[in-house]
């Protein structure tokens, strides 16, 4: 069909991609929304559905569900694999698509600095799937020291190792010491869930180090208090299936789960603007690709710097704010103004939890931490999720998991490791 | 640990494994349990979970914690290999367990009447997996028809078989055509899933063929009335990637799911008894192996024929009523007595949903239809679901779900098909 509306194509539709098509819903545009999942993910609470907590759809959502009252937008589960920039044609596995505007928000994955090895040996957090395979990692552990006779080996079950303190890494560890401590011991007869050491291994000098110095105390005192083990300032030198090493010492351990590093998605090294070391896009303080006024690049696949020097940081509310910022320089553009407002981050403040009762929040100068911070993050996180069901539901398994220590979602289904053909 | 009570290993905490071990739970026994899972499954409600409609927690929960206060029970995820019943052994991958009474419960899995190349092409649903290959299946090709552009290609992916109606089948069909017809609708700008046909191709004379002609009447009309296609006396005589032969008639759809035969788990060969055409087993009056008074083969893994000359059926009921009688000649054996009880069963009535306040029930001589027979299967699932926290986010979801038309767990996650490393 022939329509003469801009077509404004965004790809990826995480936090960022979804502000900047709501932000278009009253522009006269029409839009193609790509992603090559079906669902939108709440990032922030990904980690509850790799320890149990959540079942998936708890977090997730069709983008067609959340876009299906905005009849402006098309959305197609498809995978871009670049961009022709001369063109203005997104490629894809079938053919491409033309653009006149195009707002790219594929986000990061995890890197492991080289050690690409290290994938399989220890899973990160970005999607779905990746909390399934750590979820599994988690309870399958138990089961194999609940079989396993020999001390030794069963205490290597029993340990577990998270690489990175940032805030997946410090939720991970919390959940991770409360399912040992309070959710599976009567549930073993042969090995004790209570054993298990959970060690939490970060390179830098402290723990959350987007927080405040006071708050990382904080946290680090919660998280001991949980019964994990910090270690900062040590980094992982080598990791096998059998444990891990930090410089001279082995620490042997089976389970092994990565919170390091971020790498920008591949789609930004095909749009000919400079990247930095993690493969972010240098964009102009507009949020374009620097020559591209049609071009915007948003979330975690950009790095902006903000006018006092430091860095936008890649968290959820950033990528909404950039998402909005693009879809309001579209708009500016149609309408025939220049549209290069600079893009300004409102820091909303940082939140992490780190267990039952037990969280960080920082609000410019205002800090908090222990119950009340706990309180704001259960009320921010409910809040923000997408879609009313979700919030009833989340809030009943919280509830529930609140009295019992029960945690919903201990379901092992799928496998990982070497590729197997499906149902065996 | 040396311990004098005799020891009773259970192969397979589904429902008939799960009632014998807790028939057992005050018996002076030690009680090994072995499953493959670490959850046993509410397996009525698995086709909700294949058709988006409940996430996998929702009827679906860890063995060791339906089991944890009955601390008789050691939990053990393992899968037997076979039974040594001269050694009174099981064969586990590494080494073997002694027992000296044994109850095998590890049911069916689907049977392709010798087109195992059918089994990739038209999955079947008797586990978790089996349910998500199917959710992913049916959701993809709603995406598949929205970017395809050929007319003829799209309505082949808006084209469904289901080959089977007995219950699993219907209430796949019924679910599929609301799907269609009122769920997602509005979310597609492309395609129009309205025009998406489902086919329940049954080789038997009629539907639901457990039940009463008359009802089977009424479940083919609410069938009808949803928008599925019935097709009774017709045998898939062809399955490939682009669709079904069924005789010289050639239709043309991507996506066929399968709900026609069972056989019986591989275990029950290792036995060394005789077994029908599906592989069950052949048990004596009690439920014991022929010549084997220690061994119990319960629930699908057996074919029992009741006096009046009927096979007792494959449901759940009849699965638990087997486990709990087991359990019950066990008690006897170890009190000294003979314990050779016939078991008798006793029909606690058949229910199937067909979709919208729309099933049918059966109960002896009492028969119901349309909305009646929708409450009551509704009250009963609910009623057995395993679990307090599962009844109430299950009711919560269908509440939400009735005034919505929404399915709560439309969420596309792994991937199915060859074999491939797990992350792309």
């Amino acid at each position: 069909m022939s329509d003469a509306r801009p077509h404004v194509v965004i790809l990826g539709g995480g936090f960022g991609g979804l502000a900047a098509a709501r932000e278009l819903a009253k522009a006269p545009v029409r839009i193609t929304l790509i992603d090559r999942r079906n669902h939108h993910v709440f990032q922030p609470l990904l980690y509850q559905v790799g320890t149990a907590g959540l079942s998936a759809p708890s977090i997730a959502a069709p983008l067609r569900r959340i876009l299906r009252k905005q009849t402006n937008v098309t959305v197609l589960m498809d995978e871009a694999r670049g961009v022709d920039t001369a063109a203005k044609q997104v490629r894809l596995p079938q053919g491409s698509l033309d653009y006149d505007f195009l707002i790219v928000a594929t986000g990061a994955t995890h890197a492991y600095f080289g050690h690409d090895q290290w994938a399989q040996l220890a899973p990160g957090l970005k999607t779905l799937d990746d909390a399934f395979v750590i979820r599994r990692r988690i309870l399958l552990a138990f089961e194999h020291a609940e079989r396993e006779d020999d001390p030794a080996k069963r205490q290597a079950w029993l340990n577990f190792v998270i690489v990175g303190a940032g805030a997946t890494g410090v939720e991970l560890a919390g959940a991770l010491a409360e399912i040992a401590r309070h959710t599976l011991p009567r549930e073993f007869r042969r090995s004790d869930p209570r054993k298990a050491n959970v060690l939490l291994v970060e390179a830098g000098p402290r723990v959350l180090a987007g927080f405040d110095e006071a708050l990382s105390a904080k946290a680090r005192t919660q998280l001991e208090r949980l019964g994990v083990q910090v270690r900062t300032g040590m980094a992982v030198s080598a990791i096998d299936e059998h444990g891990v090493s930090l410089g001279n010492e082995r620490i042997e351990a089976r389970t092994v789960l990565w919170a390091a590093g971020v790498a920008a998605s591949p789609l930004g090294a095909t749009l000919g603007a400079p990247t930095d070391r993690a493969g972010r896009v240098q964009v102009t303080p507009d949020l374009s690709l620097p020559g591209h006024p049609e071009i915007f690049v948003i979330g975690d696949l950009a790095t902006v710097t903000q006018p006092h020097g430091k860095p936008v940081p890649g968290v959820a509310p950033a990528a909404k704010q950039m998402g909005r910022h693009a879809g309001r320089c579209v708009r500016a553009r149609i309408a025939g103004q220049a549209g290069d407002i600079p893009f300004r981050y409102r820091d909303a403040g940082s939140l992490a939890t780190i267990g039952r009762m037990a969280a960080v929040a920082q609000f410019g100068k205002l800090k908090v931490s222990g119950l009340l911070a706990w309180w704001i993050w259960l009320v921010a996180h409910v809040y923000f999720l997408i879609g009313f069901r979700n919030r009833l539901v989340v809030l009943v398994d919280w509830a529930w998991a609140y009295w019992t220590y029960e945690r919903s979602a201990r379901i092992v289904t799928g496998h990982d490791g070497e590729p197997k053909s499906p149902g065996t």
